[in-house]
């Protein structure tokens, strides 16, 4: 079985561009590079990311699309004459600092919707570009990581499960603590540092969850993992257990609870602390 | 440049036995396997773990060595007529359940020494069965990745550094109590879950440190890991500063800080409050 749709093969020229543009900078690439200013989300913009973004645009020009870019490198930017017919939400390289230290983990994310909203992505793609898998879904069609469906796990109890959290902030110390019953139920934390990968990795039943509640990630990392996992059978929330929606606009940040069924999902909000 | 003494192509055989054995499991692996009973050091005994050490000792075996095994999962076993000559100390599978889980974050792990302590070990090999790459260590003469002398990372601030963290333990709430200060002011944190190959990241300078003090962590886990980074230029301590030192044996069990350089070591003992 293999999912087709009309954006299908042009995401996947899209990733073939994106490594064919960046695996060649990984072998020169273990000391850190130049920073070369800022991005629209904030991050410092890295030689790597540029290219990797000039390599999703070179393909969707090529195929005469007109569309309004959503990236968290460049912000916000309209192309062809009929840009809000259609809107392209990237993260040209999430995992930027692995990949800069050799770490294997790092990754490409495109996301299509007909409006800015994180709900209204149907197709949507994130590439591990050191592991060379991808992993894709259409809308209420399935997840798929290169030709195989996927499904998330039906692992129900924290005692038995792999769970990611990212603790990566200047608040740590506050989150920590929201998160203190959950790390002493959890049987195995991780972080693997690239986490719209961590939220493929959930999708594919590799991990049974994936937490991020600082408050610090953008739509723009989550718009394509987020629908890999709900096509992969796994459920979204805020810590508080509302539906996660939010503007496509690389400024924008959010907080989540992304699992891989709804059983450990509700395991996992009732140890979530409120601030 | 290339390491060599009598020991290393011994290691490389076992290497080399482990992934023939091991490999083929993988691909069959995706869902948990029978547990088989509890292996020396308190974890789960797994297929995987019991083919891989068979694996080791088969070739041991051929060179017709005498020796005493140090192993995480069967124990300590006497081989030939003067076991007490030789100690070799093994953690076949490091990551048991990430390979179950399908991370590809695992390796085998052996070290050599002439006398059951930590600080006597003298040759020393963790091998990333996923990836294929294998760190060697000889006491006084380097460490490797592969072919390629390895050091270890000149970051001396934590401002910008990658620090492997394990918070996995039923004791989490007062680890991350003690943590916090650290936690924080890490730019980046990270846990892989595979905690021997973590110290080779830190060996290879793709992170910039590793801490380990729930007291959870076993001698068989750390023994060829310890050499690896200490070769590569890295400094080891206690949490609060004082050498690790220990008998090799699976149930022993220790707390440590392992850091690319003496600088950022500072740093971070500084952060780490006491129980």
């Amino acid at each position: 079985m293999e999912l087709k749709n009309d954006w299908l093969p042009i995401l996947l020229q899209c990733k073939d561009n994106v490594r064919k543009h960046v695996c060649p900078l990984l072998k020169t690439q273990k000391e850190p590079q130049p920073d070369l200013g800022t991005g629209a989300g904030g991050d410092k913009m890295k030689l790597v990311d540029l290219a990797a973004e000039k390599a999703i645009v070179e393909v969707l020009l090529q195929h005469a699309l007109s569309f309004t870019l959503v990236s968290e490198e460049s912000g916000i930017r309209e192309y062809g004459n009929r840009p809000k017919s259609c809107y392209i939400t990237i993260d040209p390289i999430d995992g930027t600092t692995n990949l800069i230290r050799g770490l294997p983990f790092f990754c490409s994310s495109i996301a299509i919707s007909n409006k800015p909203q994180l709900s209204d992505v149907h197709s949507g793609m994130v590439t591990d570009l050191f592991h060379g898998t991808t992993y894709t879904a259409v809308k209420d069609r399935g997840a798929f990581r290169d030709k195989a469906k996927i499904s998330t796990s039906t692992v129900t109890s924290l005692s038995e499960a792999v769970v990611g959290l990212d603790l990566n902030t200047y608040k740590a110390k506050q989150i920590a603590l929201q998160l203190s019953d959950l790390i002493q139920e959890t049987k195995h934390i991780r972080h693997f540092g690239a986490n719209a990968l961590e939220l493929c990795f959930v999708a594919e039943g590799l991990t049974d969850a994936f937490v991020d509640i600082r408050g610090k990630l953008r739509t723009t990392d989550v718009a394509a993992g987020f629908l890999v996992l709900k096509e992969a059978g796994g459920t979204i929330s805020t810590p508080e257990g509302k539906p996660v929606e939010a503007e496509l606009d690389p400024k924008n940040t959010l907080t989540f609870v992304a699992s891989g069924n709804s059983q450990i999902h509700k395991e996992i909000l009732s140890r979530i602390k409120p601030k």
